[in-house]
């Protein structure tokens, strides 16, 4: 048997301000470093021993990954970082208060600057001091690969190369594989694994710091698919998020 | 100008009990993650860029540079771990105190077994409970690969293959790197980088969590190396290290 954990990062400290933040480099809450490490013990407890990690390069990511393999004692697995595991870029609404935007644009426009498959809300400026252009950490991206806004459509669209030549062919080595990644980078794998549509994916919320366990044959045929945790805290988590972005 | 960063890991669970470490995998103290994140927090004041970051299979180490880059806000800086960056293997007398095994042994036998270049301390049993082969990290080694116990000299030998063909040949790519391991593995790297000689090592004393730093011109000729950091601060560190292991 293969499998594959998902986890979405703990909650951040724009979580909880409600303010958009795609590409924005915030911290964890204490609660989302403790959410991640919860979910590193259950792991444990449940007897997961994956082999290769892969996370994104913004913090909120590589520190929940981190909390997830100090419970588990399992500090010494191999990582690797990529951009295209990055959260969906905001483009110009990033730093922007959810429910003020709301209140100004009205809900349907952020909801469909958040849920619709391919509206990107309006484009950053290249030499915007929030453009990833001027961060060195972005320094190897091409200007065609640096997102300045994006839609869920090419949030996955850069993402699939990286799914499918890194983290799928890993499988040939590994039998277990985590990735620690961000709501809309997460629902691109999961659209491709389950087969959603692009209505169907837009509903769909991924609970912080729940493990999304993936499991296939040897064949990389899909068994089974569920979310390990008690069902009503899981439930809780995942109502929470589609509540963020209403204007009350 | 090339720069290499070298970080020995900050006052662990055992350093603290006075107990041998060697390859067993204990946790810093809290003071420990202070002395790192410390440590983050002067390399990123001071300027330091790394560009790519080495470290050991084990937890004191990773959780150091997890702290350094945290304090650094540069947790999506490429990390690769190796087993040769572990410390020195005491074999049997891991998990034995310091100053007891001083007054049973004689504090000159205690010190040969610390500080002689070439004998090594009691080997442990392939099949020992701490035996590395019972480890599922250690398994991709083979068995004439696992150390039963070490002496510096061996330590330094199982270390140079991956200093030389991995990190060295990094500079390739990179102006600055940083590795953070254990006191002796360090010890083999400054040996090599400063030309000593086995007697010289053996005193030389590398203090927990400080910025130990190696400047290269660009055909990487070593052209200065210091520490970072208050020296009467790094004085008392070096003075600490050296006191371990003595019976009163």
């Amino acid at each position: 048997m293969k499998q594959l954990i998902l986890i979405r990062h703990g909650e951040s400290e724009w979580n909880k301000l409600n303010l958009f933040t795609g590409w924005t480099d915030v911290d964890l809450t204490e609660f989302g470093r403790k959410e991640a490490f919860d979910a590193g013990l259950l792991l444990k407890k449940e007897g997961y021993k994956p082999q290769m990690c892969y996370t994104s390069y913004l913090k909120r990511a590589v520190r929940t990954l981190n909390q997830v393999l100090e419970a588990m004692d399992m500090d010494w697995l191999p990582v690797e970082k990529s951009w295209r595991l990055n959260e969906k870029s905001y483009g110009a609404i990033q730093g922007l208060n959810k429910a003020d935007t709301a209140k100004k644009y009205g809900d349907d426009q952020v909801l469909l600057w958040r849920r619709s498959f391919d509206t990107q809300p309006p484009a950053l400026d290249m030499h915007d001091e929030r453009s990833p252009r001027m961060d060195p950490r972005y320094a190897e991206l091409s200007d065609s690969e640096i997102p300045l806004t994006e839609s869920l459509k090419d949030t996955i669209a850069r993402l699939m190369p990286y799914y499918k030549e890194v983290i799928l062919k890993s499988f040939n080595r590994y039998d277990t594989v985590m990735v620690v990644a961000h709501g809309n980078s997460l629902r691109g794998i999961v659209k491709e694994l389950r087969n959603m549509g692009n209505d169907e994916i837009i509903k769909f919320n991924i609970p912080t710091a729940v493990p999304y366990i993936f499991q296939f044959d040897d064949q990389m045929k899909l068994q089974k698919e569920f979310f390990l945790g008690d069902p009503d805290v899981i439930a809780a988590k995942m109502q929470s998020v589609a509540n963020q972005g209403k204007s009350k």
